[in-house]
């Protein structure tokens, strides 16, 4: 019987049993984590003498060379095995023999994988703050070279006004500015060590708990065992963050897909992130914004499964929570990959300027500048609104564009125009306009990408 | 450049891209689905004159050489390729040169897929429901040695009524019955073939489709190509089963976990499907249910994704539809492995019936029968119910069971209690007292048994 | 204290907890299904003797009086009360004194409930089923109008090949015949009786469940009562499905607001199906459609709240299942308005024929037919896709379509070319040649609008 | 026609639609914080010169008598208006005449309706966060009168150490203060201002954002306009706050279910939060916890609708988000008055210390204290493991605790116990043994509550 709990039990695990439970597919990838955890508390045991030094040092020579095999990629992990943390124990007996068992002393496998994983994932949220960071940074690139570049701006997926690309791109930088602000949150809530919980209440070995999250980097150590073993919160804080990541993606996404379809052939997406059809010689399709699009249910679901799995559990550790990890990383994996291909299509995007700004002549996204025209004039917004409202009428029967009207034209729909009108309603003057802080105007969109550059 | 569709294209995929869009992970397992799909295929092309019978013939006899390639285990698939699809193509390639070509003739990838997503499903889903018997038959075996045995009725996890084991285990046959009805209806629909809609829009080929569909076992062909190629109807359908089921798992589950704690010991696990602790020798934990528990989180956040993924997709086919076997899969594995290991939990469980005996009494679950006694004794059910809560108060404070309460301690509260009243508050009477159709007394759970037997 | 069952409890309930389990608010709704519910218990309870035949007369003439007052609308509902039923009990009292008691005998409120939600939710299926073939008429209505109306066929929101508007809009026609088939289905099970399950366990009294189950136009009675009173699987599954609903209605919406976007204008919505903006007076904006694509959320939302509901309860009954009402009333009114709103949209709307042909001209979309025509000379499919990639390159260049092409032009790239395929290339002839079954030729969709007429 | 934008609209807006649409049964609440914002709009408009003095005057002049109706209640809102911006624009126009059309200069309802939503919210949030700290110091309250107060701590709902029911309730202190921190963090975003940017891409008039913020209350000024009207992070973010703490008391209230049946007897809740039923005199019932639990799905439902109706939405405002209202408010109550009604239960709960110190012998809970008590003689860990395995199966044949054996009954199964492991094993010790930082030892969590207060 090789397990580490055989004692009071007659029979072996059933082989099915064996399969269910086992949790090695999922975290394998936490075995540098486990490791350098395992170091750290065997130092501790050192220093606070519960291992003399030596114990202490040759435990931690063999998890220093059994993190050189993982490293040099020469350990198979038998698929069968219960989990990594048992592989590496494994590991641990096989370069130093039956002293391997004392590294277990003080803590229980409950403490040292919530260790694992919390180290694993403060590490990953660093590389993938990066990530939306160089996202960040490309989305203001191609800002800052279309600040007079005008297209439509929608609501309703219809034409409303004029604005410049760079304010539409600059929406979503700060929607991922925000996504880096959360991650910095939570991860002050990941990096919070569990261990010297041990199984539940903690031990009556005199851990030094500070030291060893001093060594490992942690900001502080968790002040409750039983919350120790048992908090999923920084799982599901994670997923909440990715779904939303997803959320802005798949809104960037499905613009990608409208503007590269030929009605707005707004953006040309390269070859290399395109991908075309066995049976249709004609076809380039933005496969890689609509698997973004489509895994924003992927993390949406994980989350779910997270805040399921974690219902009406008592305290403190249930097996339940095993499953933690297989969703967390589905999270991290998903998130990140499509924030770097995300810039990765960005990056060699062609942007048609020429037939944005085609899009917009004749759209009556000029309309309120019209209205506004009368309003400066004194009369009651209401009342130019209706005025407006006949001139767009009259337009869409005559197949006019409201900046080719004449002021003759314009005067019968009210005598309060004035010659002035006929600039103000050109595309480019609409744009401009709005120069308000946060307005789409040139200016505003510059202190708006200076801003961005600040953060 | 390797791909089926590069003619169009001046640059290769970039690798993150290729990486990114790649589904061999997830679509491996369909080879069969699709290699026996392919045969039919390529027959129907030789029975319609689209390929001479020579072609067809030599078409199959490669694809069934791959079959026993794949059988045989003796492919190595690249883990970076596109597909199952391309892998298999490229085999059949090495098998019969260029001719492998023709057997694209008249299909698509999309509705290749679909249908050997379909077929495997279909397959899939009969196992399913034989697990689902089988598990229903244990329960009947279960309930059938324990018709007359004791055990607390609760509601609000509260004592209410005593109850039979055997009829609170068919409270779980019904719902795993139903689970087998929804998933016969469900197939039907999982049922119908795509192959033959092309891309989208059907062929110019003249091909057979119910030709098809007659060989591959199909009920039906789908009327419509663009329907064809973009339903999901049957993924989503599939998981919201697979979360009921999941569902009805996690709520026995969680009965099995507290019948299991020391408070209730109605039952003891077998060691063979519960572990122990690394640290704590006394322990034996019942994780099989606790994962079948944390997992229903699972399987609903599949749904969840594949609900989010469908939302607001344009027709026809779109690329994030390629993540629904993933999901399907997840749904299908968590379901399938559970219910088998809910069967083998409960093969080998021990109920302890002295135990549920025991916690009726003093419980005051039979207080709903001293109130019908004085009912049928012509008191108003409101004020029966009204007295009975008084002799219950008076019990609590006098720390007395209502069974052990004399004739004359019931006068107290109320002189119309005959002598009769002893035997009927007695807990094996009250159970037996249910005697209506569907309740707990024992000839009708036997009818109930009759009635699921015959199911 | 006016509560039910106060005997055992020293003090009353706290406001605050009386709020905060108040559930009259959603269920009001059930009041008629429930007071049928009762009448059929009364009279039950009258023939089987456990009530006088002048009892249950006396008391279904009251519920009549009951629900003749409801009926007029004269019933003011206390806001804070606990729920319908009890409202409905003390109107009864108060139209025939303590005798209104006597209903409660053999019945719990756990089965009294399920039962009108039960009978409430089989009425409301059949208006459902009803709402969504009065929308699947409507789209025969339109499709047959449009059998030869081309549009450009969408994979990947790309054009891809033409298909006619009648072939696009019945895609949807099958999807809302899958939802009214499982609507059928499901109903069997939410047309199973609770009504003599009691609290859980069943009930003493002769109850007979058939006779009631016949009267209320059950299909049958529920086989076990623990099961009866605790299972909420008809709520769930019901939400699935309306979740299914939702998701081919919100693909739908998500056509037309593109479609009436005027980089496609292949639709205008009527004005009275439409609204407009308070500060841009061009605006037109599809508010229906844009809110049933959002209220796809709420329903998925509504079906995990079910489902995580749902999650690890025990049997029997537990309070958490109160909220099941809420959901599904989320479900059920947002189904069935969706279905009837998106009716309203498409009976009114004005499809583009002119707009809708003009799109596909010199959209590559009859490459594949281009690449089809050399296979037809015996070129293996796979070069003639990439000499067709090649001819799609050149029409880029020179900006050319390809059914404007010369014979010269076109054997330049293969001498295999002849004459036939200048008219092979036009998009009506690539429309028409696809004449499979399910393919978009005219022929074929006239045969799948026969097919869908007679469902 | 009395709409805001009928200019280019020949027909009404149909029945249905109006009622599809109309938001006012979820808006209403809004009704102050619209006020207000408009207020410091107006007050804005005058400071800067686009309203003279006097309009800007007499507009918050008007603007206050509206608020003052409201708050006297003497506002009767029609049910079937837009929503309830639009009954406040005209409520304003009934107290000072055309001016009020003047107030919606410079502003569109896209930024109107998201600045009085985050206001409100901000205002919620302040709130909640009391709630969480009043929940927080009841917890504080009854761990400081717990702190050597015995039970059983569980991992596995098995039995694992002895801990203090102090440190058990202090796991959920800490949960709910990372709950307060998480509320303080998204406060900020929430905390910024959209007024200012117009429909979506700011305005011509020369608007001060700064001041509006200024008077508000806000943090700062959303810097981009597309952003400020269709961002709804601060929904998402806010509903997964929400469904973290559901999930916190989903746990609590599982505990508080368990704890109060009969099988454990840890604590009994009050009457007044507890309910009967109208069947079983006997029964006294969890409502409340229940309840919590249950709704735990709800608000989780909540956060999907919201993550699935922003999926795939293109820039800027579209419908689809006036959706966003109706799941905050969702989350929003139940999260607080679930909180609320928690502290209500445990306030009046009785906890029986002498139950749970009985529940804690014989429970083996001892084990490991009886392993580490070999370590220390020098056995290494796996080795104690298995003897005490074998104690305790001997324990478990003879029906023995383990704090009940003499040392010879140990000294057979080692040599290594002495005496002092007699003293070591009593429950008592075992817990006052983990007197590691975070542990359950009565000095840690002395000091744990300690720190706990100084939050």
């Amino acid at each position: 019987m090789s397990k580490l709990w055989g004692g009071r039990f007659e029979k072996g695990t059933h082989h099915d049993v064996e399969v269910f439970t086992a949790s090695i597919g999922v975290d394998a990838r936490l075995w540098s984590a486990d490791l350098r955890g395992s170091m750290a508390h065997a130092r501790m045991l050192g220093e606070v003498g519960v291992l003399t030094s030596a114990e202490a040092d040759q435990i931690v020579f063999g998890l220093k060379r059994v993190h050189a095999r993982f490293e040099s990629g020469k350990v198979e992990l038998n698929p069968n095995a219960e989990d990594i943390h048992s592989e590496i124990e494994k590991a641990l007996g096989e370069e130093i023999g039956p002293l391997a068992g004392k590294l277990h002393t003080g803590r229980s496998r409950n403490d040292q994988v919530a260790t694992a994983t919390r180290l694993y994932l403060r590490e990953e949220i660093d590389g993938y703050a990066q990530d939306l960071k160089s996202l960040g940074a490309e989305l203001i690139r191609i800002a800052e070279a279309h600040v007079e570049t005008l297209m439509p701006g929608l609501t309703h997926t219809q034409h409303a006004q004029p604005v410049s690309l760079a304010h539409h791109l600059m929406a979503y930088f700060w929607m991922f500015s925000r996504d880096q602000e959360r991650l910095g949150e939570l991860r002050k809530r990941v990096n919070q060590l569990p261990l010297g919980s041990a199984a539940l209440a903690g031990t009556s070995y005199p851990l030094d708990r500070q030291k060893v999250a001093k060594e490992l980097g942690f900001d502080g150590v968790i002040p409750n065992s039983l919350d120790a073993v048992s908090d999923r919160d920084f799982v599901i804080e994670f997923l909440s963050q990715a779904a939303l990541t997803m959320t802005h993606l798949s809104r960037l996404s499905e613009e990608l897909i409208l503007w590269s379809a030929p009605e707005f052939a707004f953006v040309e997406l390269d070859d290399q992130v395109t991908t075309g059809s066995s049976i249709m010689p004609q076809k380039k399709n933005p496969d890689v914004a609509e698997l973004i699009r489509g895994r924003a249910g992927k993390v949406s679901g994980a989350l779910v499964a997270a805040l399921m799995m974690m219902k009406g559990l008592p305290l403190s550790y249930n097996r339940d929570m095993q499953e933690d990890k297989e969703q967390l990383f589905i999270g991290l994996d998903t998130a990140r990959t499509s924030v770097r291909l995300m810039k990765l299509m960005l990056e060699s995007a062609k942007f048609n300027s020429a037939r944005m700004a085609a899009a917009v002549r004749g759209d009556f996204s000029n309309a309120t500048d019209l209205a506004d025209h009368l309003v400066r004039k004194g009369l009651p917004f209401r009342e130019a609104h209706e005025v407006v409202g006949r001139v767009v009428r009259g337009c869409l029967e005559s197949k006019t564009a409201i900046e080719d009207l004449t002021l003759a034209d314009l005067k019968k729909h009210s005598p309060l125009f004035d010659e002035s009108v006929l600039q103000e309603v050109q595309p480019l003057s609409v744009m401009r306009a709005r120069a308000t802080e946060g307005g789409t105007g040139p200016a505003a969109v510059r202190a708006q990408i200076e801003k961005a550059r600040r953060k």
